[in-house]
């Protein structure tokens, strides 16, 4: 079956969409700011299911996917709209009003302002479409397209965090007093992602990053789409991959932890390149360096390598999809 | 239980939400343009049923209910993004494809620009999101709040046909080769409803609306809406409302035509006030004159009477609500 990837990229062509590919559409708002939007819909039992989470996770992660595209960009996120589905049984109970009291939280955190939406019915499931927009210098924002053979790959952060985090809700664990404390951390990265907007701003700031996107579908699968925009392919030292503290408890063997973290998606960490030049003035540029050099840009277009200690394999992009 | 409109406006006042309250959200641009923005959330069995409807006119739909949004502002529409959820067995047949080429079509008849969008799966209902922008001359953005005592009110085209359609699809008529001829027109009025884009841009550069609304819920509620935000009261003339030609063969009596006409939705007409010295100025702005007088504003604040003949009664708001 076609994927989303592929149909979008059917359209894409087809109708020379050529604000489409990036975590964010780039759109000129005047003669020194950029637009950046983007919009991402949850589905429940397909991001998220009622027993797993509570009403105000979602109102925060309904908020945190979209932002974290806009950190992508290296974008400043300014306002936000929020179109909801719910079914009437869900509408009678206090769940509308916690999930937005979280969403609202959350939004003034960043000073961003909640500037519309819509509120449907639906037959039986909640969905969530949430539209958030940035500003950027003009001409500044960092885009998928713009990595080189030699660069640093980085990513901030830890990985698997979140793919643990489902695997213990998947197995009954729960975000309450009976989950373990080793536990907490990883059910929080999976129902309470934290986006890296300040990070991708000092990125952006400094101009170090060549190209960026951010985890969401998972490591194979984020790289595949940054290597295709820069044409471009990279090597992943599985060694230097940064595992989520807690990961070793879910994942026993060293293939696990890489399975974890590589194919795991919803992270929301980012992933950028770097002009190898750079490399000090990155390590001097943020303030709170929590970023892992994970490897380098090849020219071996779209192929993408994972080098573990001798041994080379070809890494497949198994993250999540759809279709 | 409390209604959609009563929970925005809660939250509205709880999070002090100056941008919430139109057709669209009204931003800055730059130091000349305002940009406009709205989205909609369309539902299967809540919005649309697949029996009733096509991929076609579903993708016509998603889009045109948008630009009616930013019609009512009297802007024009520059760009789009649109979020859809489906379920697996349909992502397998052609149902997204067919839907996307109307939807594209559609959007270059206006010449907007797709920008972005996010692509889900469903358990087993579709849904869409719809997001459309606009850009109009700063601080001329037509808003619900400026209706004044003594304003004309006026309504584009003709009502009651999206809801009379509605109501052959509900007894089991359908857009093919045994609709009745005099049954089509209703029928498309209902599946493919027009946005009025040329009549609202036309109105805000003759600057002779005062406020405007689109009539989505229907026009006992949008009129409703447009008297909160205006602080106003209205007199709508029975014998004024332009019924649709064919209402008369599926509403027999004169109350029923009026039922349709006032309390139907989905006409997405456009409904607005004018101050009466610019009547004439309205006459000879429009270029087709396809608008019609029904009534005048009020200072009796969120009254709205319905004048039919001597008898006046005061109309409720009955038309559509989620909850």
């Amino acid at each position: 079956m076609k994927s989303e990837f592929e149909f979008i990229e059917t359209i894409r062509r087809r109708y020379n969409l050529s604000k489409i590919g990036d975590d964010c559409a780039v759109l000129p708002k005047d003669s020194k700011t950029d637009l950046v939007i983007t919009t991402d819909l949850l589905v429940e039992d397909v991001d998220f299911r009622l027993d797993w989470t509570t009403p105000e996770f979602l109102g925060h992660k309904a908020l945190a996917v979209s932002l974290s595209d806009v950190a992508a960009m290296g974008a400043k996120p300014v306002w936000a709209m929020l179109s909801i589905g719910v079914p009437a049984q869900i509408w009678k109970t206090d769940f509308v009003e916690r999930f937005y009291n979280n969403y609202f939280r959350f939004a003034r955190k960043f000073r961003v302002e909640i500037i519309g939406g819509d509120i449907s019915k639906t037959p039986d499931k909640i969905v969530f479409d949430s539209i958030v927009a940035g500003e950027i210098e003009k001409g500044k924002a960092v885009l998928r397209s713009g990595a080189k053979a030699g660069d640093s790959i980085f990513v901030t952060g830890s990985l698997g965090g979140a793919a643990a985090g489902l695997n213990l809700l998947e197995s009954g664990i729960r975000y309450d007093d009976s989950a373990k404390i080793w536990q907490k951390p990883l059910l929080l990265k999976q129902l309470q992602p934290f986006p890296q907007i300040h990070t991708g701003q000092r990125l952006k700031e400094k101009s170090l990053a060549t190209a960026m996107i951010d985890l969401s579908d998972g490591l194979s699968s984020d790289l595949t789409h940054l290597c295709r925009e820069s044409r471009v392919g990279a090597k992943i030292y599985a060694g230097q991959i940064p595992f989520h503290k807690n990961l070793r408890l879910v994942a026993g063997s060293f293939e696990e932890k890489i399975n974890y973290a590589v194919h795991g998606g919803e992270d929301y960490e980012l992933l950028f390149t770097v002009n190898p030049k750079k490399k000090i003035r990155l390590e001097n540029g943020l303030k709170n360096p929590d970023f892992s050099l994970i490897g380098e840009v090849t020219a071996n277009a779209e192929i993408i390598e994972l080098i573990t200690g001798e041994k080379s394999s070809i890494l497949e992009p198994k993250g999540y999809r759809h279709f």
